[in-house]
């Protein structure tokens, strides 16, 4: 069965979703350059459990008329599935890829009551010259390092979040599947608080789990959505008209914000032309508890 | 004793480096979007071995008419000082950041005896469906994912290269000092196989080993040459009319690239205004087997 | 009268747009830093022929694999009511921004009947030098230039295409006004051959013709539009919740790729949060021969 | 006879150059995305006299902090030879290319006793809803438009700057020498109030006043400096082992910053690997009033 959006059809199914440990960052720079320096540096190698030591993305960029210290800012966050491993991840990111990048200053951007210490440990590294201060009404760490000062607000909200938001797009030609999932992208970003945890936000190599041919494989390619493989295997997922297909995966901060990155990411990528079919990928709710039903998301 | 061009100093000294082995990868893909998507990505949390699993930084764009598949390219250096651990993080970078990037492909750019296995363990991820296949004379394994299909060369070279080659721009103001620490960056990636290490090219916290006051630290801010402790500590290094100190750290394959690199980057930091003195890291030859002189780089 | 897409109010009326020449030209490089550095410049100050000599924009990236040179292309229109005037503007901005700039050729993009020329009159500047060549099946000089030859096409293609294609997004916020336009930019350029000819594709001073107040004036501000007079002026056509207002103003080669870049752009701004109401600005079809109805567009 | 740096000959010669009037104005906006999309179409098609209706540039980024309203802001130059003629282009780029681009607001950055109206004229834009206002100490008006109100300053300085400050790159190979000229554009924005008029910075099809074989032509390519015809006219003046010349023009807001650009430009260019020699572009003094000798923006 499925529900249309003009001429796209898109499968009455759901996503499968995890629950994972959610920081969300506010970096502040004196211009975009050291910006995304340092959000891409903090984000990188971070792209799926299975081989990276976490998961995290870029959420927007933040006016500096919206920020506690009037400069630009963007908002990553950083999940994984541990509490104790997400503030040990948040030390190392924060602490190698923004602490060290020119002009930048770090701030908590999620009210929680659960915390986990960042500022209060990377204060250490200022070798007992650190200091006390205020930015606004929050609280920071004034660290001295050779541009000046390093500027780190003590502690740092994280919630149960969830991870692995996603839908696909199927398109006719690679280049329109390819531009419908990237204005996909944009919209969901300005839709809600997730973050896209792919390289540009958007997976080319879907996997299933296991293998069909290797048991030491944890992972393998999803090859039912595999269009070059269509003719060869049996049970393909890839309707005929179909030549590329993409997978956009988020992380979000509640169940609610995936859902609402997944209404708005669907209707945007079906404003593209070439998209044949939308759906997304789940395990028949075997593996995660939270089911995001596209239906729901668009409703 | 020092060195000087124009006015400014150039201390007579050492930036002592270390062996490290080196990967130097090339990847192509359909536009710079994703070439960068990729690069960053793959190069991300990744500034230093303190707290990073690898250190790895973007060498050069490589321009259609040079590339295997003519299409944009990206060189990047991955490191580490163990071939096992190198051949890990390739693994997992080029697995996780590149494979899953749209349109990239991936190849070899170090000749070596020295190789790892990349594509070699990657094409599993094909579960069977992988074919070989040839881009101009290079051996491929063509992986199919949900776009079409991953490239990937089969084995990679290594060599043993070098870490740790710096240098140290001291200036009258933050931007000046930060301006000539990017035109030097520029001017390195003109003259040499090398990458820089942090976020855009650039430290701003320089650490030193371990801690005057914490014992549990292994490296902690270089307060000698932080400018807001020069009244506070009694044998700081930042002359009087400096007010901001940028390091630019980078690997390379070869002590002959890294000095290379070094002379083109202080000259290009000369000709900036409000330099006043450059200089280098060195632990007075303790640790480092590598000794970079500025004299013989600049001559 | 209205439509909806989901909560948004899509207004039942019609863009009004003029006849137009149009060219359409592909520029290619050895770079995008230089793609862009070359288009930016061609398509510069060239908005509305209210003020600006001609109208230009940006439509798209073409891939080394879609382009004569192999090389990475944009393809840019350029338009003017003359067409003795849009070759004039053709020489002037090729010959000056994308002649002058590092490693570009110029090719014809556009198939037609009605050409213009371009090469055939910028090869004189080659001042005797320049030698006839081919790139594919395309005649084209090679003009000998300090930095080795500037190729460029001979004839170029011209039609008479369409200019003021519009639509009008009204937001709560600012900030979701403007994020659901440039969304609807995205989309548009993945749906149709169209340039948006503002900056970054976006007008936020909308103008109606002539003035209330000042007979000197051919245009003033669309005070009927603005949110802050809301409450001052007696016709106000901003609804209540309504605090920004965004027009996205486009030229293209054709009706029909006008009214497919309308409704995807329309269905891509109605997927973004906080859009209230989409409409359309016409002069109750008084002025411009071309009925873009919005009902036509989305069907 | 001639300078040399490390191994790059500098020609003892001067750059010829011209009085012009210059306004300086700062751009401010909520993102880079928008302040670069005004910079570039206000600053386009706008590359030399000879078939341009002004020459401009970017000068360079601003931070938050040093601009009136507290927003990340970029600092263009506009020149031309007639004051009448610069205010109108004032008026043109900025009331097309700024007042109409998202969140921007323009103020003056050019303190002189001779000025020009812009915000003066601009305002009647606001139909007689235009409103005085202040930002810091600057009188602005406020213009209503759709997205609420555009902030300009009143009265821009202008001052007689100078156009056609410039050096020339010859290198080995094209991009040897392509590189140099980007690392020399760089320290030249950091080291003088000065604007590279070319795409780019850069400029790689210099030519000469008048042809040698077509009377109706004001300038052709300057043949002696085309690497592919050394062979084929009696007096080129490209060295043996040159392949690629660029030539870097600028214009600024005095001799003194020219003077001080060329000196930085050229001591970067010649710290990058493959540039054989560095001379400057003049008419023996026929033409221009200035000489800008190299020997002395380089001591």
């Amino acid at each position: 069965m499925s529900l249309r959006i003009g001429e796209v059809e898109v499968e009455d199914t759901f996503a499968e979703a995890f629950p994972c440990w959610v920081a969300r960052i506010l970096i502040t720079a004196e211009s975009e350059k050291w910006l995304y320096a340092a959000a891409y540096s903090a984000t990188g190698f971070a792209t799926s459990l299975i081989m990276s030591p976490a998961e995290a993305g870029i959420e927007r960029y933040v006016p500096p008329s919206e920020t506690p210290d009037r400069r630009p800012g963007i908002i990553i966050q950083i999940t994984h599935p541990k509490k104790e491993k997400l503030e040990e991840q948040l030390l190392r990111r924060i602490g190698q890829c923004v602490m060290t990048c020119p002009t930048t200053a770090v701030f908590n951007a999620l009210e929680s009551e659960e915390t986990v210490d960042v500022g209060d440990k990377l204060r250490f590294f200022g070798d007992g010259f650190q200091e006390e201060g205020e930015v606004g009404d929050r609280f920071v760490w004034r660290i001295p390092v050779m541009e000046g000062e390093f500027l780190t607000e003590d502690v740092f909200g994280v919630v149960e979040g969830v991870a692995g938001g996603n839908f696909i797009i199927m398109g006719k030609t690679r280049s329109e599947a390819l531009k419908a999932a990237e204005v996909a992208v944009e919209a969901m970003r300005a839709a809600a608080k997730v973050v896209p945890i792919f390289p540009g936000g958007i997976c080319r190599s879907g996997s299933k789990v296991g293998s069909l041919k290797y048991e030491f494989l944890h992972a393998s390619t999803n090859h039912l959505y595999c269009p070059t493989l269509r003719d060869k295997v049996p049970d393909s997922k890839v309707p005929p008209e179909v030549n590329a297909i993409y997978e956009v995966v988020f992380n979000g901060i509640s169940v609610d914000e995936i859902k609402k990155a997944t209404g708005a990411g669907i209707r945007a990528a079906a404003a593209c032309p070439g998209v044949v079919k939308i759906t997304a990928v789940n395990f028949e709710g075997k593996l995660g508890p939270y089911k995001i039903y596209l239906r729901e998301a668009l409703s």
